[in-house]
């Protein structure tokens, strides 16, 4: 008997992690695995990029997780620099191409996994191409910002987007010492939040000095007679920058599987089943930032770039590749993330994506502090909670505020995943000391305002 | 028409919550309030004792969180200093005592509450009652021993007993310069942990100079010619102690409710209904340290002295008697504590509890870390999950270690409420970010460790 052979397109989170659970599962005499990863880096966290350009993580390959080389000595055939340019469903092959050599040539296979990522959204402006002007995708990318803030001849630097990137970003450049203006085309910074919760993460930023310029369409990038990077443009000023950092977010990166006729989404990304095979391919799998997930708030697909997803997503595809058993019934949609000492969450839907899919429901917002307020180093945190009209349903929760805000929001990601109401909740038993929490967690006062809300709005 | 009379027994979180909650339902004219407490403070937090007497809480008052002046503003009858000596169910009357004036006097209700609250468990040694021996059940007791440090003729400390008292204790002993030994019963401190966890956390403490001696059975307090103690003897050895601080635990304070024939459990705690309704009393409702709640995993009541739960049944107690509408369901045994940096966090089933209740599980203990292994500060934590045989269900899961470990246990009091297996926490959607955790949050990598397990067990 030969072995079966599972090829992987892309060498990051969800590839190796379904190569690695796959080997783990079955040996070379039973599968053989070839995967390709058309970069210089395998197995990274993309995540933690804007924390070592910050400084906060001293070394580039501290953020590798696992190198070519192990991967290799763990029976899979990793081929670097390799980049996959035609996927022929109906022949089982896909090409290749070796970015070193300039050879191509086509590989079978049994079974394949497309793990093709994300890209950056980069609008096609004037001057996006110029020097000092960084995305923060990939490694190389933190690699060459971190060399342009070295010869960056002035310390003013411009993020463009203020969402998770753009916002990690910006503390990041405030480290290196630079004066940081935020461009953002949405009304307050963190879009992913309600504007209300979003307003307070823009009063932080100003607090730590950080200039947000709200509802700014960036127009152009001008640059000097050298070639670099001067200044900003947007519809109405010009915001003077010796360092440009894009932020403005990454779409589905499934140009490959379009081609080869494969389905995508809305939101463009590859449609899969609950195991993550690719809908209506019995052989193809697909996981991480190229595929849309269900929202089982929402009960619709979404697109999110998300390092813990794409591992979610390889462990399981590497299980059923490998024959044991996995499936990935969706997300609620939780995030966290920080800028200096604030901490910003949320998951389940925002005001308007509840209304985008027809749900009535109520807020409630409230005040509260991390720890006992009388404990040393108590701070004010803020609980923004929608529950849906009548059910008294949990909706979403956001959460700006300090110590120990951000992983709050994770009480209210395992109710929304339990479908929990609100009056449900004002019961969970959480954990209390002083230290640690008042005697009515944050969360538990915010439900209990939420109950508030609903009963009104029952007898309104 | 009169106004009815609710009569409250206790002026702590549970009477007085009750009592606040019923008097923001109906006003004075519909409903009168008279609430008894025999001691100097109303609405304290108990919890934060440990915390003042360590010097981290500057003020007692910090502690107070409504005192009886603020209660009477709002129209409740709030009468300190004064004992309620007897329940008269029948006539629906109680005994009140003036401890000031030695004046006693019966009073009537419509509706009571009983909100005793717990007694520190103090064995019948010889020399429990000498000078320099201190619980820290109340802020009485708390102020009595700050007085008792200053006064210590040496800096060498004995706790008697390592729950969460103990251990707090240790801590807030430790701050002090004092010298502290822990004399623990148990095979490992923190006996609310299985004793591999438990041996973490005696790890930790030997790491910060507290000696704890294991299986010490006390067996007399010894005392100087001052009446001073001066050593704490066990069946095997003495302990010279300056100051000895008692942290064996509390039983519920139910001498009054017994005497009146109302149903107590087998932990001397008080049944009520879901409405917190003295089991067989209409107009008799029970909250706080003096009652047993239901433990949703094991099945079976329990008695847990927390603020938090006395809070929340003083405040479905009060919606009740208000008119309004509150259930308690029950609790899953979260509890968090921490000894100076070490967090200690446990939530459902130890391994006896399942034992002692029928329910056959394995286990799964992992070693993880509460950030990005990567991110600066990132430090271990250990994370033991307790899972059903077959079904796989969630019974329970005790986090040790520092760095965000003791509020990730909510997480898993979330599930268990929900009643969900190990497998579906695999793909729990929680909050990742490198600064807030790995990939794989420590909670999943437990789980995705207890699913093996499950599966394993089931095929042997």
């Amino acid at each position: 008997m030969t072995a079966e052979r599972l090829v992987v397109i892309g060498g990051d989170a969800a590839g190796m992690s379904a190569a690695s659970q796959a080997r783990r599962l079955k040996g070379p005499e039973e599968l053989s695995v070839v995967a390709f990863e058309r970069g210089h880096f395998s197995s990274y966290s993309a995540c933690g990029i804007p924390y070592w350009v910050s400084g906060d993580v001293a070394e580039r390959d501290d953020l590798i997780a696992r190198s070519p080389e192990e991967h290799r000595a763990r029976d899979i055939d990793l081929r670097m620099r390799t980049e996959v340019t035609e996927i022929d469903v109906a022949g089982q092959r896909v090409r290749a191409l070796d970015r070193e050599s300039g050879e191509t040539y086509w590989t079978g296979f049994d079974k394949l996994v497309i793990a093709t990522g994300a890209r950056p959204v980069r609008p096609a402006l004037p001057g996006m191409d110029a020097a000092g002007v960084h995305g923060v995708q990939t490694l190389d990318d933190g690699q060459a910002l971190l060399n342009s803030l070295d010869r960056a001849p002035g310390r003013r630097a411009v993020v463009v987007g203020a969402g998770y990137i753009g916002v990690e970003m910006a503390e990041a450049l405030l480290k290196h010492g630079f004066q940081v203006t935020v461009l953002n085309r949405g009304e307050q910074p963190m879009a992913t939040l309600d504007p209300d919760m979003g307003r307070l993460v823009h009063d932080a930023m100003d607090g730590l000095g950080i200039t947000t310029v709200n509802r700014a369409e960036v127009t152009k990038i001008l640059t000097g007679a050298d070639g670099r990077v001067t200044a900003v443009a947007t519809d109405d000023a010009s915001h003077p920058a010796d360092v440009v950092v894009l932020g403005i977010g990454v779409e589905p990166e499934t140009t490959l599987a379009r081609a080869a006729g494969l389905p995508v989404g809305p939101h463009g990304g590859l449609l899969t089943d609950l195991s993550m095979r690719v809908v209506g391919h019995d052989n193809i799998w697909a996981g991480g930032d190229c595929v849309e997930v269900l929202d089982l708030v929402a009960g619709r697909t979404r697109h999110i770039a998300l390092g813990t997803h794409a591992n979610k997503h390889g462990q399981i595809i590497g299980a059923n590749v490998g024959g044991g058993y996995g499936t990935f019934p969706g997300v609620v949609g939780t995030a966290v993330s920080k800028v200096c000492d604030l901490e910003i969450a949320r998951t389940g839907l925002r005001e308007k994506d509840a209304h985008a899919v027809g749900l009535r429901f109520v807020t409630a917002t409230i005040e509260s502090t991390g720890r006992a307020g009388y404990f040393p180093g108590a701070q004010l945190m803020t609980v923004k909670m929608l529950a849906e009209y009548r059910t008294g349903r949990l909706l979403g929760v956001q959460i700006v505020g300090r110590d120990g805000a951000a992983k709050r929001v994770d009480i209210a990601a395992v109710a929304l995943t339990a479908g929990m109401t609100v009056e449900q909740m004002t019961v969970l038993d959480l954990g209390y000391a002083p230290p640690f929490s008042p005697v009515w967690d944050p969360v538990l006062v915010a439900a209990r305002k939420a109950v508030t809300a609903v009963r009104r709005a029952g007898t309104a």
